[in-house]
This record gives C-alpha cells, structure tokens and sequence, in this order.
C-alpha cells in the first residue's frame, strides 16, 4: 500500500500522455507474417513476446540510450534491422546460412535455433564475454573429459548384471539430454528433415534436429556457436526480471551437489529477497544498490551492472561470471583456484589426469589462476558487499570461507587416503572406473555432494543448516567415518583381497 | 509498477459505480444466524469467507452466466438456494438426512463435515469427474490392498523388539490420520456426542467424528461420498487462485517419493511461474494460455479449462485429473500404463498381486488402459504444450519422458532381480512382509523414491538435478549397487543362509 | 487489481496531505554527520534505514500511540532522543561505557554492534522477554554443556587419521562461527584494534572483533547482553513484515534436524500463504485474524500480538517465545515438557547427564515444566488456532501430536536400548564420545533427524510427506533396522568384541 503514490502518478501519466499500445510500433514486414499464423498456432509464445521489451522497441531506439542504461551493447547493427522491433523474423531469419538448421518456410530462409551469435548482432559484448565465460564450453568440458565420462557412465550408464556384478554401459542419448547434458547443453545436429501436417498450411518440411529440446548453457548450436542465452533470459520474453530473481539459476543450481540455490534461499540475503522484492525494481538499468533491492540476488554478485545511490558503478556488468570467481568449489575432488581458460580438458594434473587437483590433493597450478587474478576477482566480488557491510565484516566472512575450502579439502584429503588404500588392496578397482562401486559411490558422496554443500553453505550463507546437517559438515563426517568402517570390515571379512 | 494503469482504472470503475460493498447481498436467514455467534467464535473463516466468490454471488447469479465462464455447473439448483449468497447453512444444513454427523445446533439440522455430494449440488460436473478420478479412491485403494498394508506397517507401525529383531504391528489410528491417510483421506464416522461448554451459548451437544480433522483427497464422508473438495480449494476462500498455484499440490506431491512440486518448482516452467506470477491473473475462466499466465502451473496441465488468444478451446476442464495421464509414475514398483479403474483394489497381476505389475515387471495389461487410450490422452496433456512449443520439442520431450519410464523400469527389474535372488536364498524373507527388513528398504528407496524422483524429473523438467544428483539417478545406481554388495556380503559371511 | 480502491484512495490522501517526504523529519545532528560519509560508503544500508519506521517517527511519537497499537514498549525514553528519529548515532552511539568495542571515530564514541541492551531503551519489554527466552542463552546452552561439546566435535572437529581410525579434534574459531554458532550465536570479543585507510577519511583506528560478524540468536554481546535483535529484524530496516514471513524463521530452521520451514511450506497453512500473502497486511499492530491474514505464519503462533475482527486479544505479544509451548520436540534425544530456565546447562538426568531425559527416556522432571504450566502453554497456543477451527479440530490436532511425541520417543528408546548393548559389548565405545563412530552417527540420525522431523510433521502439518518418505517415519524405521542389522552382523563378524 505504500506504493500508493508512484502507482498513481504512474497511472496519471499514462492516461495523459496518450500512450496508445504496441500496434503503433513498426513491425517488420516478415514478422508480420509470421504472426499471422503464429499467433493462432503458438499463441502462448506470441504473447510472451508481446510482453518482451523485444516488442516495444526498436534498435535505433535502443542505440540512441546513453551511458550506464543502455543495453544494445553493439555499436552498429545493420540497417535492415534497426527500424523495427525484433520480432519473430529478426532472430529466426537472421544469418540464415551460417545456421545448419535454416530451412525454407513460407518462402523466408527460417532457423529454429537460434544462438547466441545471433544475439550478438545487438549484444556483442554480453555475446563476447559468454564466450569466454567457463559456462558456454559446458558441453565439451564434460563431454570431452575421458574421466568424467566415467563419473557420467557410473550415474547414468545403462545397468547390465553379469557374473553377479552390475556392469555399466554408455547412456543414450535421450537419457544424456535429460540428465547431465540438460543443463551442460546438447549437441545439436541436423539429422533430415521430416514433412508434417500442419494445422494452417498443410504439409510441411522441417529439420529434424538431434539434441532438441535443449537449452543447457554450453549448448554447441547448429552455427557452430556455444551456449544457450534463453537458459537465463526465458524466451520469449527475455525479461531482465527473470534473469535477475535466483529462479532462473535455481533451474541447474539446486541439488545437493551444487546447491546454491538452496543455501540462498535459508540465508539473510535470501531471506530478505523472498521477504521484500515484491516492492524491488528488477527492470532498472543500471541496478542501483538500497534503491532498487535491498539484498543482492545471483546476478547481483555474479553478473549486473550496479551502481551506488550516487550513480557511481560499484560492479561492472559481466557475462563471463567467472571474472569474479576467486575459487571453483564444487563439481570436483578439491575445491581450486579458477582455470585459466574456460576449456578445462586442457588442464593436466601431476598425474596427468584431466584434474586441476591431483587425486592427493595438489593444485595444478600452472592451468590455474594465480594468487594476483584471485587478489583481484576477490576484491571485484567484495565491491558489492562494501555497499552494506563494514570491511572488518566482508574480511571475516572471506576468511571463513577460505577456511572451510582449505578444511573440506582436507577432509577430501583424508578420505581420498582411505580410498587409495582400498584402491590399492584391491578391495575396489581404481583403473576400470573410480567411481562406479559402493565404496567408491560413498567417497561421491564426500566430495561431490557434502564438501560442495559445505563449502556452498560458507560462501553465500555464511553458515547455517546447510553447513552442518542439511547434506554438509554432519554428513561428510559420516561420510568418512563409513568409508573407513567399510575397509576395516572389508579387511576382515576377506582377509584384505576383495 | 506497470501496472499502474489497471490500478487506476479500476479504483476509478469501484469509486464511481457505487458498489459498496457485501453488506448488500442477499444473505439467507438461517446464514444470519450462523454468523450472529460464528463472527466472535470463529472471524478468521468469516473473515475467509467474505473474501470468498460465495459470498459475492447467488447460484441464480451463477447460473446466469454462459459459456466457458460459467463455473456453476449444475443445470438446476433447488429454488431455496438460488437467491441467497453461499454461506455457513446453505453447506452445513444441506441435505441433513445424507451426513451421519448431522446435529441439532440452535434449532437447525447441522452437519459438521461438507462433502463433495453437497457441493454437486452446484458444481455437478466437478463432482462427478472427481468421483470417477483415482484420487477420490486412495483411502480404500491403500487401505484396501493387503500388500500396500504390508507397506503401510514397514513405515508407521509400532515397532516391537523380540528375540533380538524388530517387529511391526499396525499402527494406531492417531499415526495413520497422520501420515498416509493425511494426504489419501481418513474414514470419517460418528462415534457418539459430547457436551462442550461454549462461550457465547453455554453447554451444547456435538458428534464425535473418528478420523477428524481430515482433509486428504480420498476421505470417505458421513453421506458415504469420496473425497475432500477442500483438499485444493481451500475452505474458506475456496479459491481459484489457490487451487491453480502449485503449492496446493505440494501439500501432498513434495517429498521424495512424489516430488512433483519440487522438480515443478526447479523447472523452466517453475522459474517462469516464481519470477513473474505475480503479474498474472489465477480468476480468469476460462484461463487463457499467454495472456493470463506465461507457463503453467500444476492446474494448467492436469485440470483446468485453458482456451487460446481467440477464445478456442485448448484443454476441457476435468476433475478427473487423471484422463490426461497416459502413464502412473510413481508410488508403485514399476511405472505402468494407468487403470482402467479409479478402484485399483480390483488389480491382479500374472502372479495374482494386487499391483499393476508383476515383481518381473510384467504389465496387468487387462486392467491398465490400452495403447489407444494412452494415445488419447497423451494428445489431450500435449494440446497445451503446443501454445508455446513447436512439436518437435514436444515429441522430443515426451520421447525422452517415454525412454526414462522405460529405463527405470528395467532398473528396476534389475534390483528385483537381486532381491528375488536374496528372497530365494533366505537371506530375507519375502513371505511376511516384503518391506521390513533392511535390505528391503533399500529396494524400496530404488523404486519409491529415486526411480520416481527420475521420472518426475523427466515428466516435469526435462531433466536437470532432480534427475540426477538430488535423489535420481546417481541414488538409484548407487542403491543398485548398495543392494548388490549387500548379497555378495551376506553370502560371505552366513554362507548363503540368513 | 482488487486492491485498486485502498491503493488509489491512498495515493490521493498522499497528494493532498502535502506529506513531502523524510527530509522534514527532524535528524539529530550526530546521525546527520554519520549520513555524510556513509550516504557514500554504505549506501545499502542507509537506503534500508531510509524505508525503516526508524526513520520515519520519533520515540516522542512512537510513545504517544496508546493502547495495542504501541511499538515503543518503554515507559520512559531518555529526553535526548525523544525528539529525533532513530538514527545511526542513536543506537551506535548510545550507552557507550557499556560495550567492549566503543571507539572514537570522527570524535564521536561508536560501537560496533548494537545489543539488545541497546534496543531495549525503546523496547524494554520485549528485550526483558527475549532475555528470559531459552533462545538468548543459545550459546551457553551450547557452548557450556560438555556433552553436546561431544557432538559437536563429532560433526565439526578437524579429522586426524591415526592407527587406522579416524579420530576428531576440536574445530577452529573460524569453522565453530560458521557452524552451530552461527545459529547459536558467537561469543564477541574485542582482540585489539587495527588502522584502516578509508576512502574518505583516510587512515582510521577500528576495533578488532573476534567472533565478528555475526546475527546468532544467542550471540554474547560486547555489553554482555545475550541475543540479537537482527537475527530476525533484520538491519537497518528492521520491518515487522520481514520478521513476520516465515522466511526468517528459515535462516536457522530449515535442515533436517528442525526442519519448521519445509513442514510449514508444504503443511495447509503454508500453502494458504504462499498463495494468498501478496494481498496481507503484514505491517498492522495489532495483527488482527482473518482480516490481516488468512493463515498463521511461524511469528502468529510464536510471538505476534493477535486479535480478532472485534478487536479482543486473542494472544498477548512474546518474546520469550517458550511461554506458547508446552514441548520441547527437536535437537536432543528425546521430546520433553519445555526446561523451566532458560539456561539448560543446569539440568541433570537421573545419571547425572546434561540432558532433560536419560538416555532409556527417563523426563528429568524436576528441571522441566509441570503439567499444569504445560496446559496454560498448550491454552495460550490454542487460542489462536480456535478462531478459525472449531475445538474438536484442535483438539484432534494436538492428540495426535502428543501420540506421535510418545511414539517417536518409543522408537528412539528402542534405538537408544540397541545402542546400549552395542556400548556394552564393546562393538562401539560410549565413553570417549557417544556420537563418533559410524553406527553412532546412525542413532543420532534417528534421534536428530528422523523423530524431530517426524514431530515437526505432526506439530505444524498435521502429518504429510515429512512425516512419512521425506526424513519421517520411512527413514526413522528404517535407521533402526539397519542399527540392528549393524549389531547383529558386527557380532557375527567379530564374535561379539569390537
């Protein structure tokens, strides 16, 4: 109810200012025709759009903005596309021959899939930046690394049972789209075409596309591109809302081994989001700290552009989120400093493993960030927090953090020392597949699931149930103590031989 | 703020129109009288209750509406109804003869309980759809199978030590109000009258109902009706917009055994739901697809009446939830086509179980709907799917959802196998109670918990954590193999006997 | 949109009240000085102090509000403040002899954190409350009990390797505040000063904190004082509305082990706020049922002063939040009648333990509260629910939560019985730590995470998905199987030594 007065001024303004709706705003001729059959064909998406600011505005509109607000980051955007608003036709017929997918559809050269390349036409600095941002090689860092392919195969491998033993083969395909690779991001590719009866216009021809649905963040498009810029900015509206509110990461950061989310959620900061953003401004460009929120969201720290009461910008806007990332704390054995390039098969343990940790434990430095980079992401991420907080607060809670990375890491330590002697007994085989028995399932659980809830519960909560006994300190000290029981009783039973 | 134009306009409709206000609908005599004690007694559901479409509107009001608005479907509504607003005696003193709980409260015949029979006096079609859904069955459906009873004791029994093992007894009807039949429904029934002292009217007589309070989707009324209207729509509101946001269905779909809600809410469609409802509009009916909501929610899909930007109809109405179910996916050893019947008590598998699969995964093909069926209502859930996506995607997602069914059921059998393998060998026992023993818990976790978990994930997200690492398919290889190991140890150490 | 007539009608009051904002609202010259520089260095908060009633109303004005709707529960306020709104210098700068880490900055004397001492020149009686609120004594509690000391190593404890066991050392500072004690609350300590280049006024001498920062509910203050107030009104806006959504109540119950956020969410009430709390009015004192909310949140049965639509107390306002409740359901091994002091580290089972049952569930009566005050509890408690549910509803509600405390403490001493006799066998070893070893860890999974689960289910949901497959009943019997299961094979392994 205290909105009263900007909602009332708000309503006066447009009554008089004969504002009359988006059927004024110029439409290309192609867009046009699209909606004519799309609007009665996938009216749910039609709408979204017009809801769009995709819908509202032009280009040339969006390049006359100056300063921190503006948001077509491209100096020049070809001339055909500037005086219309991006429809239908802007995206899906723009670069029609670097696209696999580009099919003829009612005489206009139409691709499904559109990709960030082509986003890059207006936003080629947010485009550039992904590009380098660890997220967009997601596919192939998975999909490239013979050991994590193991890990893969031992979760979602079909099962065969032989000679008493579960055995596990390659996944396929469906089930990898749908599993690991539903938010790494699919391959895509052209495998024909197929001709479907359709509604308005009889038989058509359409490209039949393996890997599709998907709209993982490392997604390798049919233009050769990586990534997915709908895996945040939801089509087809591309709200910065969404992008802005912990939903949209919630979709791949919410399970116990990367459970952001979660921990955001059971923090202050979350609880003052869920409690007060109702009264927020998620559309203001730049995002202005006290006055538009009260408590960062994940973009807030990761990704925006903020700027204090003054104007002044305290965090330039980054689409390549690691550049304020000291540390990368889960989805490996150990915790680490940052790769230095954001395709990580290249990176080689002492082992030469494809790790930036060697199974014991030791840095692989040189593929790493050094201490100067980290020095310097640190205090980029810290810039938000100085906005509210005194530096002796922001300084305890790093050191905390950094605490319980060097702590969960020598948990790991510890446990890995069980594994390596049950690896070595031969009461487990190491060299097959390290991660698909029961004790090697367990050792899993430590790294994978309770040190990654831990070291989340640190970062973004500064603490908290998720630290202790919601999947993190509690039971990664069971996790260790069962790893040990099981060889001291492995030992016995079999006399030290599996 | 943007909608500050709607504001406006609106308060400016109320200011000049002259409604003022409830007081001047019709209320009936006996109502009054109600209200005259139940305001001071009970104002919080008064107060719900004001706020509610039944204290705004007369069923002759109702009744005059047409089309896909009108909401009241009965064709006829008895004479003495139609002119007053619906209030506390137009349910509580309906169709006295019917409710075994019916008392004499200040001179009018009262019941306590209002069951769907009631409310079909108004909303027949609701009613009748609903007592053909298997939902209005699942007390008898669990409390009916003698198997599921074994089930039922293995959790919530009392447990008994003896002779150094633990066993179950049944558990007493305080638990069971509690635990299962909180969500399948109690069996209500009078079990005599007490005298209670009353603040505004000294000593009154009232039933003592077995199995009360209960509000759980299958609850056997005292007029011997199914089922619980306020399960979803909440009394007193009994709101539209609470039964179409999710967290109605969360009340009983959240756990780990059926955590629709939670894969719902870590969804694409869940992210554009939490970030941008509250711009949406949940009273519109019919509800139309893009204009009123931008992505589903639980009700979109499974029930309600969805229509298009040009008014056609995409989804009819249904109370009976699951004639847009091709497949049952979860709280069963296998995932198998649907019944044919809302009573499943009548199911018997090849080896004369009651359940629609044998423990080999074979189909009780007779008495689960055929490929037709399943065909029809696989086109009824994907005409809303096709608003907003090309069917490419749609059969791309549901063929992945198909290909998860089939793959977990063939884990299943794998895990069956094992323990067939474990039951032949008495080192468990099968024939008292497959559920009892720890071995077999763990079976149960792999079907109950982490094989639904993955197809909630598939049906419901496309995949992503719940799929994988938050209870799917990671657990499920994990208790694949837990389950394993456990045999060959057992063998080690008793030498094949228990 | 049915809010448009108050929002518009408001909007108008403000128009032609000539309300023109804050900058009218008389500052004290201190306050004034400190906006100067920290307008610029912490914008965050001084914009969140901008929205706080702080900052809009003088104590004057807060103490010349009569009857329920009085914040300022303090008969008498200093003269100096009475005429300035709450700002920066009037809690930072206020009793400064008091507190350890007073410090001249800019000449005036600062403290860092600001007590419940401090708030309590305003809000002395809901200061005095809280102190005698077992949550103020949370550190001690903690801290001072040498056998939760045992636990909480067991959990938190750096790990050392020796002799083929795993062996647990106390934790570092660092790791304890991110742990129990965030929750619990820190013991600050100042540890010396440091000098600090500041933006705007160079170098600067800054108290050292040890313990810093932190919000813990039992956090020991620098004045001595037990608590803080920002654990739940959260700085520096300190809305009521805030500390009324239940998200506040999450910070620190949500894990498995008092899992009062996820029950709630997904119990009736739960769901009737999350659908409907957009349109509540969570800033009105008194908070008035039905009118201002239509379903309980964790602060209406807690703490809140309630009435009903006539304006009659329904329940008194509580800050020592125990006084509502009769039963002590989570955290220990077994559920009993609340401690009668605050402070439990003076309680003694009949073994001499700090613990208010034996570990064969004995109640150490003579510390806890007697029948008769846990009937005025449950009354106090009830009175809420008794205004939107008729009696024989409650009192079917409270029946079945206090079988399930008798039933969940019966399998917890079955559990506690097997233990027994693996202690006295000397399969595990109760003497150097009770909660260390693998099967340990399993008894203290029933005990901390299933039977509390298990509670809070019936407590607050009246049954559910908690109560049975999400860490309830499924999980405790099965946890209890697989204790006896661990006995009877470590027996058969062993032949009965450890």
């Amino acid at each position: 109810m205290k909105n009263g007065l900007p909602v009332l001024l708000f309503g006066l303004l447009i009554l008089f200012s004969g504002i009359s709706g988006a059927e004024e705003l110029p439409v290309s001729e192609a867009t046009s025709e699209c909606l004519e059959c799309h609007t009665i064909t996938h009216p749910g998406i039609v709408e979204s759009w017009q809801k769009s600011r995709h819908s509202m505005i032009t280009p040339k509109q969006g390049m006359s903005v100056e300063g921190l607000a503006r948001k077509v980051s491209s100096k020049t955007v070809p001339d055909a596309l500037q005086s219309n608003v991006v429809g239908c036709a802007e995206c899906h017929a723009l670069r029609p021959g670097a696209h696999a997918d580009t099919f003829d559809h009612n005489g206009h050269d139409i691709h499904v899939v559109v990709s960030p390349d082509d986003c890059a036409v207006c936003h080629s600095t947010e485009a550039g930046q992904y590009a380098k941002n660890i997220m967009s090689h997601a596919f192939n860092n998975l999909n490239g690394n013979p050991l994590f392919g193991k890990l893969e195969v031992s979760i979602t491998g079909r099962k065969k049972f032989k000679d008493g033993k579960i055995a596990f083969e390659p996944p396929d395909d469906e089930t990898r789209a749908e599993t690991c690779y539903y938010c790494h991001g699919t391959r895509l590719k052209v495998a024909g075409t197929e001709v479907r009866d359709t509604e308005l216009a009889g038989e058509m021809e359409f490209p039949v596309i393996e890997g599709w649905p998907n709209q993982g963040v490392g997604r390798v498009n049919l233009d050769g591109s990586r990534g997915s810029c709908s895996a945040c900015h939801t089509r087809h509206t591309f709200a910065i809302e969404m992008a802005r509110k912990p939903y949209t990461c919630k979709e791949c950061h919410v399970g116990p081994d990367v459970p952001a989310f979660k921990v955001y959620a059971a923090s202050k900061h979350g609880n003052i989001f869920s409690a007060m953003n109702k009264s927020w401004n998620f559309d203001a460009v730049p995002w202005t700290i006290g006055q538009d929120f009260t408590a960062p969201t994940c973009a807030a720290c990761h990704i925006s552009l903020l700027v204090n009461t003054d104007g002044d910008v305290v965090s330039e806007r980054t689409h390549q989120m690691n550049n304020r990332l000291a540390w990368r704390i889960f989805g490996l054995v150990y915790a680490t400093p940052h790769p230095r390039s954001p395709d990580t098969t290249v990176i080689r343990n002492k082992d030469g493993q494809p790790l930036p940790a060697s199974l014991d434990g030791e840095f692989a430095t040189e593929f790493l960030i050094d201490e100067k980079e980290m020095n310097k992401r640190r205090q980029t991420m810290q810039a938000a927090c100085l906005n509210c907080h005194g530096s002796s607060w922001v300084n305890g809670q790093w050191q905390r953090f950094e605490n319980t990375i060097r702590e969960t890491n020598s948990d790991i330590q510890m446990a890995t020392g069980i594994m390596d002697d049950i690896w070595k007994k031969g009461l487990a085989d190491l060299k097959t597949n390290p991660f698909d028995e029961p004790i090697e399932k367990k050792w899993t659980d430590a790294w994978q699931l309770y040190a990654n809830t831990t070291r989340f519960a640190s970062a973004m909560g500064g603490g908290g149930d998720y630290g202790v006994y919601a999947g993190g300190r509690y039971q990664l000290s069971q996790a260790l103590l069962e790893i040990n029981e099981w060889r001291t009783v492995r030992e016995q039973i079999t006399g030290g031989s599996k």
